[in-house]
């Protein structure tokens, strides 16, 4: 069998780009895994890409997909402590939607304890995600407040469940309907604020007075600057994780920057190095991953679909009704 | 003896308010050093304070002055390691402008060796200011390359001497005439761009191409920030740590900071806590005054005037003209 299946898209566009179509089957270059692949995570960023709003720096860039589960299907030149049947999980640049796909074995990680194929494949995107938001470029220690926009996203739950399971302070997030207030609440958020109906500034800053909060992910950007920067806590990170607003000029105040010590960055997983993905994989794989393993936090499934109903994935993820991770599947996973 | 001769200010307005008066001895406080001064830095939040931008958080907000040296005339409860007779220098939030100042013993040090009181009382406000805006919140490593904004005053000429003290790569600054950028490369700069003459973007933007600036220390903010961020390193690090434009409310890119994983901060010496300046101290006492001790580094002194002439001290920092500290003197020192 040298042949496999892949969602391969047709131009850029709406949903209907994408299509089934046949491929060869790569084989790992040097310091690459082999992955049958089980199960797949849909990301925004497949969506960005589909619609040409993101092109991959590198690597196969008309199949979408960065994550996916799997077996351990061959070894490349060099890879060690990994064996063919291992279960696990991978983050890639591209390329995903397909039954099999070469990772770089700095972006694999065994499957956590009793995990299945679905909740294997929510894994990485997030996880490298948070990890590099929330603990590399927020220096988020245990004990502090933190606001997670977004709190009903996969990054928004991870990051909920992460900063609770390292024994936060209290966690606030925002969400666009009551039932995402509660999955976040549920979560462990001491309280998620409805945006549509409520001003977050007043909502959390009634409850945090002038101590603020010390870290805010913010993946909407735009608008929300100001208000973010309002409720930093001196010495707090406001930390830029997406451009939902699309609004990439912000607007800032440099004297409340000075006179708080606050500090403003912002990061992009596909921005980075190899060697930086390669240390990120290596903290979580100490820190988070024995996290998973006793179930202290868990990845939220929205809903599977069969790969071959990625259009049916995409236009569920366009609508942001969704709760948690949306996954494809390749076989019975 | 129980009264001594200050500079206090008769309301706020232009140096005219400044003028010669006497007032009572102060006893030191639990913790405090009094210290009988012999030289007096003149410093920018002088003027500052002076016309009513700017009114100390708490202690003596109607004499100014920041910083000082002289001798320990008296010890308050609770000090330790410092005994009358030693020659200090010390750091303080207001009332320098005296011939005794009580000052909390975790911001004196000692003056290094072979120092007079003029080089010793241009210490503290600097170094405090360049270890926490280009050590602790620019987190400067040695090697990278670096941009100093008033690279001629007291600031951008100690972060000049620190950064190639501690193995700098290149190092940049911007000032407003030939001299000053004549100065500012004779302290070690590989370039000073006069930015009356040439865009500062282009020039350096010329030298380090792609690779852009890991640190760069601003003391104008407004208009100079995207001009900053547009040089600004991946992973690099923008500090705000003057207004000299007077605007608050400036623009950022958001897009670039993600991408480039850019951290965009500040600080202010006075809006730190007592804690945060001890520890200041003490890794200056590590790093710093061995540099000095060896004069591997050593303040640049503009002017010196008698402190009766405080007036005349802060028409020439007005004019700014000067190169390097501005220092009133109490006795012959």
């Amino acid at each position: 069998m040298t042949e496999m299946n892949v969602i391969e898209m047709d131009g850029r566009g709406a949903a209907k780009v994408m299509r089934l179509a046949t491929r060869p089957i790569p084989a790992p270059g040097p310091g690459e895994v082999l992955i049958r692949t089980r199960a797949i995570g849909v990301n925004r960023v497949d969506i960005l890409q589909r619609s040409g709003q993101y092109t991959p720096p590198y690597g196969i860039i008309d199949v979408p997909g960065v994550e996916l589960s799997g077996d351990v299907a061959a070894l490349g030149d060099g890879v060690t402590g990994m064996a063919v049947g291992d279960a696990v999980c991978g983050l890639i640049v591209g390329g995903a939607y397909a039954e099999y796909c070469a990772v770089p074995q700095t972006q694999v990680l065994r499957l956590p304890k009793d995990y299945d194929y679905i909740h294997g494949a929510a894994l990485p995107e997030v996880h490298f995600t948070v990890w590099t938001a929330l603990m590399q470029h927020g220096r988020y220690k245990g004990g502090e407040s933190l606001l997670v926009h977004g709190g009903s996203s996969g990054i928004g739950t991870t990051a909920i469940m992460l900063a609770r399971a390292l024994g936060a302070g209290d966690i606030y997030a925002t969400a666009g309907n009551a039932q995402k207030c509660k999955a976040c609440e549920d979560l462990g958020a001491a309280k998620c604020v409805n945006y549509k109906t409520a001003d977050f500034v007043e909502a959390i800053g009634d409850l945090r007075g002038d101590a603020g909060v010390d870290v805010i992910l913010d993946m909407v950007v735009g608008p929300y600057v100001p208000k973010n920067q309002s409720l930093l806590a001196p010495d707090g990170r406001l930390v830029f994780i997406g451009l939902m607003s699309e609004q990439r000029e912000v607007q800032i105040n440099a004297s409340s920057v000075m006179m708080k010590r606050q500090i403003i960055t912002g990061v992009s997983l596909r921005g980075q190095s190899l060697a930086q993905k390669a240390a990120i994989r290596d903290e979580m794989e100490k820190v988070v991953w024995p996290l998973l393993d006793h179930g202290k936090m868990r990845p939220v499934i929205d809903s599977v679909y069969p790969m071959a109903e990625a259009v049916a994935a995409h236009k569920r993820l366009e609508t942001s009704q969704h709760i948690g991770q949306i996954v494809l599947t390749v076989d019975p996973a």
